[in-house]
């Protein structure tokens, strides 16, 4: 891992770009640290720099309870080489989501699990640098993000003891079978309205996850629309099962 | 409003029982109290004595956020009279649960609707004396209990500004219609393995429900096995809408 650059955003933050490889992420850690933080991964839908006002305000947010917070970008996302087969299953669905038609398992299956089989050695990859920053510690939670790849990431990756998850976007059927393998205390956030996402296929979601303790929390509201106090319960999530 | 009894529990609780006409209830105000504290009713199934030890924990709870707490008896439960009606229809549907049978609509009607009926004045009428005492302040917050009486207390009762529901019981369908004038926000609790409740029917009920700001926390478990962190989810859901 490269440090890229790093400065002081006020008292309490620090933010340092690095680059794992080609992947480049962002680090944001306690201004005055005392013990490692316990790290929560900040899941986005790709395009760090689009994304960097919301990830920036969940990071504020994650180190105002203790937390250290990064993430990286995704594969095809940002300035990162896109795979035409992705684009391609992408323009399907927009289409299909256009012209109000069902989208269809293939194309979901096309364009998500090849993203879940490159992020996730990528995410486990950079899990072992974060791991190695003296600020950072463990115990590590995972928020958000493409859910697919926040259910592969808890099946395999056992530093990742807790998660927050958003029941919000396209998910194969495959993912609701590897969802059973998951055990780690899920809280799972569903929009009730969300105009790009099937509501039965969100709680058959959370039903399949094998987790002794999962909590689903519905919110009224569209996709983007979770409410801020939803931020405070994550945290709260958190710091039950990280500390 | 006749006060039959005061002890102080400790530093923090008043423990008064109270009765109003013939129904019996309790009150719980803050041991060393400042301001008229926000009330928040305790609902239950009915049965104040054997309920008593789960509806004190409730009332520290609630106490400790800042609240005051009360809750009355429900018609038929405890010492009061039992309707004959009512009996038979408790009957048909522990009968039918026992056979594993479904339960039809009018068993649940004969059951709930004229509970709700008697039930709804009475709290209204506990409402009226309890913000009567110098301790207890407005706005005040609904917690638990039937939920078809908790729906009819949220459309009928302005006084109360928020409302915990538990979707946890048989749910006639004209409440289910009934739940669409309900405007206040709310927090549904839902356990997601519960023995004795339709899941289908509780995931159509928050659906229903006309309140802009709603939240469900479905939980792992069964019918009684609320994680004891919802309880302090509670409160802060109480604490953003009654201060």
């Amino acid at each position: 891992m490269q440090f890229v650059s790093e400065r002081r955003l006020d008292d309490h933050v620090v933010e340092r770009a690095f680059t794992l490889g080609e992947v480049p992420g962002i680090l944001w850690t306690p201004g005055d640290p005392a013990d490692p933080a316990p790290l929560i991964l900040l899941g986005h839908p790709g395009g760090l720099r689009a994304m960097y006002p919301r990830l920036l305000a969940r990071a504020r947010h994650a180190l105002a309870a203790g937390f250290a917070a990064a993430t990286i970008e995704l594969p095809g996302g940002g300035d990162r080489p896109r795979s035409a087969a992705a684009e391609e299953a992408r323009t399907d669905l927009h289409r299909a989501l256009a012209a109000g038609e069902p989208v269809d398992d293939g194309t979901v299956d096309r364009l998500v699990l090849p993203l879940v089989d490159q992020a996730v050695p990528e995410w486990r990859a950079a899990l072992d640098a974060l791991l190695a920053v003296p600020e950072v510690g463990g115990p590590v939670g995972l928020a958000g993000g493409v859910i697919s790849i926040g259910v592969r990431l808890a099946v395999v990756e056992p530093r990742i003891r807790a998660a927050v998850l958003f029941a919000g976007s396209h998910v194969p059927r495959s993912v609701l079978e590897e969802a059973r393998q998951v055990t780690i205390p899920l809280h799972v956030l569903l929009q009730w309205d969300d105009e790009g996402n099937d509501r039965q296929v969100a709680l058959e979601l959370f039903d399949a996850f094998g987790s002794r303790e999962k909590t689903l929390h519905a919110n009224t509201g569209g996709h983007t629309g979770v409410p801020h106090f939803e931020g405070d319960a994550a945290n709260w999530f958190f710091a039950r099962h990280l500390r």
